[in-house]
């Protein structure tokens, strides 16, 4: 099953590669440098959990996986156009990502500043573009993007982004903690499972219950997140470990320490598994990819 | 005339800042800095352009008004954020818009970069959630979304920025000083025109003319921005006057001398009006907001 699972994943990841090296633009045409930083942002790294829960919650509803190419495309724009930012001097100024130079670094700020303005389009421009045929209706297309939006912006992603800035050096509850990365990571997170559902045949009870576990899923992730990110070393995890901790940024560890915070993942794992056992669909895809965020090592 | 022009202007700027202010997150709600900060970078203050001209053209296909304000909102949203990125140290480095600090100033630059990721992720918002009755069609309102998205990206609004960032201290030929205007501004002041007037009736016909009006009146918008610029003062202006030249930035006055730039504005503006001739529509408000951008002194 781990085999199987194992080259379902590598499938996936190489599909998608090709949708995003597809929809961004080539970088030999104007203006070039702005094309680039782009491609740089997004392409040769990561590992495109977003994508992959994508393909998972549209497996389970039988959508067309090309209809789900293209949206995974576009939460993983966000994504990056949102990683491209954040490493911004004025954010979080950081130098390395993916094991790479954050893309400042390697272009410079200005560029930076608008190679993530021009991802961010380039997500809603993919989605506005689907081809009518592969997705249910012209309706659930304006429900995708606008739950796009939703997710990305000042009551998502943004909004997340302005709690976590807002915090550094606070006291926070671990409901405040939680309510930051319900909108710093997990609205995303969440927008990829349901997008990836709309674009086949869900009802409003899987999509319910799909968001239920995408919210459980979502936090696991940054629970792991901050675990791997107190355990693990600059090499293993791609970018500069332990600086959650170096900024007084409040994480699950700092807050509840290692032990605690491991309880709290694994709890989540089991509540991610029975929310997706509710559901009558085939979800050994989405159940697989829960246990993979859970034991991932980077 | 002038008096009906003026009247039917402030009704115009009184309508868009009312849909503005609605469709902008209140302040009161979390996270609240961010909202503030949406809120400053929009409201009081801008000439609103983009939304007189979606609303003129609009009227020429008898679109719904509700509707274009809407579409005015999306484009207005897209144009503040893009002055809020601009205006931030790594880009312009202004301190000054609208006759107040800009936003970075104001609040901070973390603050402020996402204040405008967060207006661009509300114009997309807007556009997918207009309510369907106001549009002719679901796939009229996915055009405009893709619309909106083309002008705005790396191939348009963005795409332009970058196109300035690379020209500082360059020897441009008009032609490519055209090139990076076109995409700059012209792009969205295009999709201004052209989602007002997707709002009502227009044919192909309709809209291949007023997307040529729109090329024209948006190069006459730049060409008359860069002589107020060399003539103007910082107070008339309420941004900082003669920052062009002082960044080594090409502008039509550097690179023409005023008075062929005035002959330029000149004919642009004949160009703009001989393209709204060729419609059968009425097009008298278009006209007028041509003479408007062509005369205006601030």
């Amino acid at each position: 099953m781990k085999e199987d699972f194992a080259a379902w994943m590598a499938l996936i990841q190489r599909r998608v590669e090709t949708a995003l090296d597809h929809h961004l633009p080539p970088a030999s045409i104007a203006p070039t440098r702005l094309h680039e930083a782009m491609r740089y942002a997004v392409l040769g790294g990561g590992k495109r959990m977003r994508p992959l829960l994508a393909h998972a919650a549209g497996e389970a509803v039988g959508a067309d996986p090309r209809a789900v190419d293209a949206v995974a495309c576009a939460v993983e724009f966000i994504h990056a156009y949102s990683l491209v930012h954040d490493d911004l001097p004025c954010m979080d100024d950081d130098v390395l990502r993916r094991g790479r130079p954050t893309c400042h670094v390697q272009y410079d700020e200005a560029t930076a500043l608008l190679a993530g303005d021009a991802l961010q389009t380039l997500a809603f421009q993919v989605l506005a573009e689907l081809p009518a045929e592969l997705v249910p209706s012209c309706e659930r297309r304006l429900t995708m993007l606008a739950l796009l939006a939703q997710a990305a912006g000042s009551r998502g992603m943004a909004g997340g982004q302005a709690i976590d800035l807002a915090a550094v050096g606070l006291a926070l509850t671990v409901e405040e903690l939680e309510f930051m990365h319900i909108h710093k990571t997990g609205a995303l997170i969440r927008a990829a499972v349901l997008l990836g559902a709309q674009c086949g045949a869900a009802d409003e009870a899987t999509l319910a219950a799909l968001a239920h576990f995408a919210n459980r899923a979502g936090l696991l992730f940054q629970v792991v997140d901050d675990i791997l990110d107190a355990e693990g070393s600059t090499t293993t995890l791609g970018k500069t470990a332990g600086k959650d901790a170096a900024q007084e940024k409040p994480t699950y560890v700092s807050m509840l320490g290692l032990a605690r915070a491991k309880e709290l993942a694994a709890s989540l794992r089991e509540e991610a598994h029975a929310a997706l056992a509710a559901l009558a669909a085939d979800t050994t895809r989405l159940a697989q990819l829960t246990d993979y965020i859970a034991e991932r090592q980077f």
